[in-house]
């Protein structure tokens, strides 16, 4: 296992992404055709956003469940909508313990029919509402065109599945969920989003509607980073879930579904990364401090121990690299594997009675007298990283946020700097899908309360309805 | 959603395991044949375990992976013995995406293949070793009779994978990790195991040996609790593992494998559970302490809100139950649910000074004063009820453990009052399998260091090889 030389960003921004996941030993391709082995570091990611993710959702009232991985045909059609949305990039199984199947199973591509199937079996009054249920699985869509945390056969998420006794409840649920995924992403990822509805064109299949939050990559191209539906009473009336209400009546169930993927892994990437790998939000970091002794000295390694100790009792996860590899290719590793701080620990600085510290993220050394208290130093330099990504990743999506007031002028941006494209919209899927096969645009979301432009849709010249954002995708 | 009656565990034990499977809301049966669902309080105990074994393995120096859920039919045939064991019971995906797969892809019953084909890609030289990985997913076998958390077609489970650059490190972490299981199940779930090693008949298809816990079940019934294996060099040389040693020659890898799954759940019913429902050793209940104010007295609610918060704070997870039931109703519930310690708040306790606290497992009420420090107490009494759980465990697995001389005495003891039956054996399967068609009965596992009984097979009358435990199994 040797380290390979990263393209650079600025060069070619996929084969820059590709060299990042493959270096900073993310993942890798499997032979198992379009899917991925998530390895150490990459799975170390997904397990501190599982961790904190987690903890919001159960601050906020949500128990976790686990939900069978297939899904019978029978009751995947029961939902119209859904099942000509997800259909096509289905996987079945069809043969278990060597006899063909009297009924076919799906892989789940995602849970609405099985927790609806659920819900209609166990919600019989509003006594037994709201019914506030996640679960952390993986699921499975057969898609084309692989790349890994972006698109892939299979691949991790969480989805969040809600009954509730009002349509108010539920409403209310949708868009609380999409401001846990707003502010998870901007606190801890330190990625900034804009947030807002899909069109009709883009909405989940079998959503009333959808709500997202949409993140720009460094090259401009934007992310479906996490999305929230409200159902209405679309599912409970097609999987009967009814309950007697406070009238004594039965009625149809209100709910919600709300998902976030290892997508976000790869926002982390497209976002924070530069030309020497990964570089990583503290908040997120599994490692946070890697202390690298240089040399051998007995001092110098038991101070580093020391540190290491001193550091994780404060809750600051930190390692000591004391493998027998050079200390140039140790401070490279660190860097490609986006650890917030290195600390240097060398003879000479020791004996003037120093540490160095390095900064990922600007890359900018100080030192620190080896007597002075480390722990409010660190806590204070990871603090600074935090704001500073967030900080430098809103300012460049600012930069690249256009606003638009003609056809000819959306393409142009798009053509020449990519980014979010504001314009005025009619909306009508017409005009969508102009852009869409002019130059493969797609609209991100409708922007609530926003002042209108010109008033008129750039894309047709009609009155206009509301502010769309545009942009190309992953 | 109204609790049941549990059956009596002395009348129908099969019943009464289903009763308090379904009175917990721990599981029930979903519409997806042999699959169970894990509701909140099934899922909360296995997020519980989770937790406690990651983190002993990550001190053993294992990293988390994950790898897809498909083998490929071809990496699958790879290893003879393998495929062999487990294609009688796979699940095979032939459809993706609307069309025929030109291979076809199991769903993984198990990771071998999966992780040998990475080992392959990655391991160079001696440097590279050892890499000691774990997982955490469900894996699928096409059972045809299933029971919660027992077997199901669907499980959850961890599954390490390790290789090594020498057999004696290998057969090392094959003991090792026996032994954090042996260790998690006594210190954590109080449930007693033997240890020892499969029989030839019985150990896993394609390892050199198997070690395994065995645990015994209040109706003496055992089951098979984890099990770790050695492979040897035999998934290496099916899968091309080959590594440069210090002596600079190709040589193939050393491996091992390890396995607990949701059956946990199933033995921690089994063995600690009562009539009033199921019985949770304190230190892996997802809640400590349930805190039920009875009536609505604003002073009462504010007092256990504080205790709520006090037990929290103090690490000891706690919740009230401010829900408009019963006190009677919620009382049954903490119960039924095996939560260890309820503290019920009264207004004539309270007017008298104190608050009534009732141990689960014994199911004994003591007062304490409202002015006393409540900490130590609650400490003091889980930490009792874990040790209590453990030693009443322990002592009715002696009590069920007997030693036979005679076929006739297995089968008598087999019939009358099941356990696990020490024998010597001669190591022969014919023994085996005579035992197993007169009363299904099968090894659980050979005993090491154990001094030899009779010195002759009971069954065939042949020299002894070594001491084994026959039983019933799951």
């Amino acid at each position: 296992m040797k380290n390979k030389a990263i393209t650079s960003r600025d060069v070619d921004f996929a084969q820059w992404y590709t060299d990042v996941v493959e270096a900073a030993r993310l993942a890798r391709y499997s032979n198992v055709k379009g899917c991925v082995i998530f390895e150490p570091n990459g799975c170390a990611i997904w397990e501190r956003i599982e961790k904190e993710l987690d903890k919001k959702f159960k601050e906020t009232g949500h128990k976790n469940v686990k939900m069978p991985m297939f899904i019978p045909e029978g009751l995947m059609n029961k939902e119209k909508e859904l099942v000509e949305g997800f259909s096509p990039e289905a996987a079945w199984v069809t043969m278990g313990g060597s006899k063909p199947l009297e009924e076919k199973l799906c892989v789940r591509p995602t849970s609405e029919t099985l927790f609806s199937d659920y819900f209609s079996e166990v919600v019989r009054s509003y006594k037994d509402l709201p019914l506030k249920y996640n679960q952390w699985c993986s699921v499975v869509r057969w898609e084309k065109e692989t790349r890994p945390f972006l698109r892939s056969r299979e691949f991790f998420w969480q989805e969040g599945h809600t009954v509730h006794a009002s349509e108010e409840e539920a409403v209310k649920e949708t868009k609380d969920m999409l401001n846990v995924y707003k502010n998870f992403f901007e606190e801890y990822l330190a990625i900034p989003v804009l947030t807002g509805r899909k069109t009709e064109k883009e909405k989940f299949a079998g959503a009333e509607y959808t709500l997202t939050i949409e993140a720009l990559m460094h090259n401009g191209v934007a992310l479906q980073s996490g999305t929230s539906h409200y159902f209405g009473q679309k599912f409970s009336k097609a999987y009967d879930i009814k309950f007697l209400n406070k009238n004594n009546e039965w009625e149809y169930a209100y709910q919600t579904s709300w998902g976030v993927s290892n997508r976000m892994i790869g926002a982390l990437i497209m976002v924070h990364g530069d030309d020497n790998g990964l570089v990583l939000p503290p908040k997120i970091a599994p490692i946070k401090v890697k202390i690298i002794p240089i040399g051998n000295d007995e001092r110098i390694l038991s101070l580093a121990k020391e540190l290491e100790s001193k550091l994780n009792a404060n809750n600051i996860s930190s390692e000591v690299d004391d493998s027998d590899k050079t200390p140039g290719f140790k401070f490279a590793e660190a860097e490609v594997n986006g650890i917030p701080v290195r600390v240097e620990i060398g003879q000479r600085d020791l004996e003037n009675g120093f540490v160095t510290l390095v900064r990922r993220d600007t890359r900018e050394k100080m030192t620190i007298g080896v007597n002075e208290d480390i722990i409010p130093v660190i806590k204070g330099l990871l603090e600074d990283i935090q704001n500073n990504l967030f900080n430098k990743a809103k300012e460049r999506q600012e930069a690249m946020t256009y606003t638009a007031h003609s056809f000819d002028e959306i393409i142009d941006i798009i053509n020449t700097h990519p980014g979010f494209v504001k314009t005025d919209w009619c909306g009508e899927e017409a005009c969508e899908l102009k852009l869409k096969d002019a130059r493969g645009i797609k609209s991100r979301c409708i922007l609530e309360n926003e002042k209108e432009i010109d008033g008129v849709c750039p894309v047709c010249g009609k009155k206009s309805k509301c502010v769309i954002v545009w942009g190309i995708q992953y």
